[in-house]
């Protein structure tokens, strides 16, 4: 068993992990990373190619406002670019396409189109009202944590098609039904990204644009400047406390730190065993914030040739094996990448065929969407994150009813020696990359300045 | 590290695997039980006194139609005692005692008192629509499963006083804020032990009797009968199947069997790692039942002297730190026994206070309630089940909104050699001592089933 002994020990090498190791590291401390898996990037995974063009397994974009991850890029020479929108997006309702330009499908009635207006406006004002550092606050907190997404859904979007619409769009963002997810914990998520419009848009909004290369194109260069202290395939099992520190084991390694940031999602923190046990409220949170199922697909072809159709790639089927598509290439000409996003009950049911059937279903989706070369990719990669053992889901943690009320204010306390990061217990961009970046800094900040070692 | 190789393999001696090892003992096979504390009986822990008299630390009551645990004491030769229910009982609002006899407080005024009674008759009908086997199939479910207990009471429960002793009443049995718990759960457990008036209820109800000796004196005989195969201190880390059976890891045990029951509240079977993964729906269900906070207190007198005051000791005080009394003592004439139970946030709460400081709470409500004599217990036995690691909180397992219909199927569906046991798992008396009996058996009878070994 190997033995370290460092100023601060982290627990997870996505990006909230790899950002506080790293912050500790540049004002030198000595740090060691234990991340589980035997790789990097936690919620975030890029496969790089042959041909050098790559795959965002996880998470992937970026957009305004997201000003931390944006500056890690910057420190690391990292470029980005827009996410492709030009043509026409593609919503299939019945069975029936509809193409459209813009947000809000045209297509629709002018009646589900105006219930559809209302409800954002409505989601936005709401939103307004949400104190982002202790969103149980907000003068209707208690009522809208008392109910689920769906509820709110069923009593303010009377218009069927728009329901359906706003149903798998704001359920898919946290991979689960909408009757699993408190209205309260929605509309916080929502005002830490600046409301309706940023989540649920893409240009200018959460999926404006990527980093080149990736979001490995960002956390690779973090690791190497970390160096050595970042140890791959180190699942922790106990993290003990004492008066003079904290003892931190994985199977074949042990860690003496004066601190740890533990930086993984909620239903994995609950998998370590805590001495002493972890003050209640905080064990009870990591009982209750659960992650949810998602299948994120690449259909790699030999060039986007959905674009010279007028497709923008995005396209919107509720209920579908290939519930979400959006273009995930980039300007070059080749290759064309369609990438393929199934959230919550059905990423469930997907997940119970077997591996070729899957395939057939979601490549005979495309077909139908795309036309008939949309059935032949030259590359296919599936991305199952249920299947993740160190993810335990994806891609946010969610808080079912009642829990941001009753145990909110556990999400960033430190629990003696041991403090949290993720995006979950960020208050700005909470379930985005730039959230655990936010995270990372946040809690790298918070161990220098409870030892009173203020960085350099 | 011991190696042992048995039949089957049971993780957890509170009642459902302590069931589980002695029917299938009983049946001829070998068997090994595993116990992660140092005691068994699970969320049921009976403390002898000297004086032979006992406490019930957990899980106390059994009512009629709880016939498994009947049937088990009559195995074991252990009689039953009826709860001591003569007297008043006593409701608290507002500072001000109200004593009255009956179920409803005949001091609420009357318009409360017929909103009380028809909620209950309401609660009623709605249980019977109910199918135990798939609570998800009621006709309501998908409405019931959107919405908390809280927004339920909200809606239909409009008389202050009414409101606050239903809440206190219904969601004291999820130790959990009424915010947390699906309606549709909330339905489905009281329909499992056959409706409101007996879960709310005490005489001819859910705390109609106990067993004489306490719970103890149930789990002791049947953990000698299964004699040496019990392992005390043995937490399970790991299970590992294979095409030829099951191996199970405790940190110094090693069993190998050819199927294993788990019976451990959901979210401790959360903390044991399983190779290969469960299937999506299993894991994604122990990541979202979460366990409660409940303080269970014993104030233990030289008489029960309340009774001579022509109280029955049963008081309600929403909010307050002993919310809930309960005589527990026997028609012995010493000593007199006091239970004083907090449940949620208020367990919670109490929980944060030193704990002569929380005494000092508890034995001034009590010396309010009761007179002087109360603030002088001879013995004081405090039980907080949120700190013990390995019930991961208390009682039952709560389903938030949305989780009984999207993986409510997974409750009791074996994941290959690894079958399910627990309280929870029961489709009647869901919660109770009595359930986990059912769960046992129910197991037991499935692994000998799988292996076309049908018992002697």
């Amino acid at each position: 068993m190997a033995d370290v002994d460092v100023d601060y020990c982290v627990v997870g090498a996505g990006f909230a992990g790899l950002t506080a190791a790293l912050r500790l590291t540049q004002s030198g401390h000595s740090v060691a990373l234990l991340e589980a898996r035997d790789r990097l990037g936690g919620r975030t995974f890029t496969e790089v190619r042959d041909d050098g063009s790559w795959i965002d397994r996880g998470g992937a974009w970026i957009g305004p406002g997201q000003d931390r991850i944006y500056a890690l890029m910057d420190e690391f020479g990292v470029p980005s670019y827009k996410q492709y929108t030009d043509g026409e997006a593609m919503m299939v309702v019945g069975g029936k396409q509809y193409r459209y330009e813009g947000t809000i499908p045209l297509t629709m009635s002018p009646w589900a189109a105006a219930n559809l207006g209302a409800v954002f406006l409505e989601l936005g004002s709401m939103c307004k009202t949400i104190p982002l550092d202790a969103p149980w606050q907000a003068k209707k907190a208690a009522d809208w944590d008392k109910i689920s997404l769906a509820k709110w859904l069923d009593d303010n979007v009377l218009s069927t098609p728009a329901h359906e619409l706003l149903e798998t769009a704001i359920a898919g963002c946290y991979t689960s039904a909408a009757s699993e997810v408190s209205m309260l914990f929605v509309l916080y998520q929502m005002a830490s990204g600046g409301g309706p419009s940023f989540v649920l848009g893409v240009k200018d909004a959460a999926e404006d644009a990527r980093p080149v290369g990736g979001m490995g194109a960002v956390y690779r260069p973090m690791a190497a400047e970390i160096g050595d202290s970042v140890y791959l395939s180190q699942p922790v099992r106990r993290i003990d406390q004492d008066a003079g520190g904290v003892s931190i084991r994985s199977e074949n390694m042990s860690v003496r730190a004066r601190r740890v940031i533990v930086a993984v999602p909620l239903a994995i923190a609950s998998q370590i065993r805590y001495e002493p046990m972890l003050p209640v409220d905080r064990s009870f949170l990591h009982q209750r914030m659960p992650s949810g199922a998602i299948f994120k697909i690449a259909a790699v072809y030999d060039e986007p040739f959905w674009r010279a159709d007028g497709l923008s790639g995005q396209s919107a089927a509720p209920g579908s094996a290939a519930t979400i598509t959006i273009d995930a290439g980039t300007n070059a000409a080749t290759p064309g990448v369609m990438c393929v996003i199934v959230e919550g009950p059905i990423a469930r049911d997907l997940g119970r065929l077997g591996e070729a059937e899957r395939r057939r279903s979601v490549l005979g989706e495309l077909a139908a969407r795309f036309g008939h070369r949309a059935a032949s990719p030259v590359d296919y990669v599936e991305q199952n994150w249920s299947a993740e053992r160190y993810s335990g889901g994806a891609m946010l943690s969610h808080a079912p009813t009642g829990v941001l009320t009753e145990f909110g204010h556990a999400l960033r306390e430190p629990c003696g020696r041991i403090h949290w990061a993720g995006t979950e217990s960020s208050p700005v961009m909470c379930g985005w990359v730039d959230g655990a970046v936010r995270s990372g800094e946040r809690a790298a900040r918070e161990v220098t300045e409870h030892d009173g070692l203020f960085p350099a």
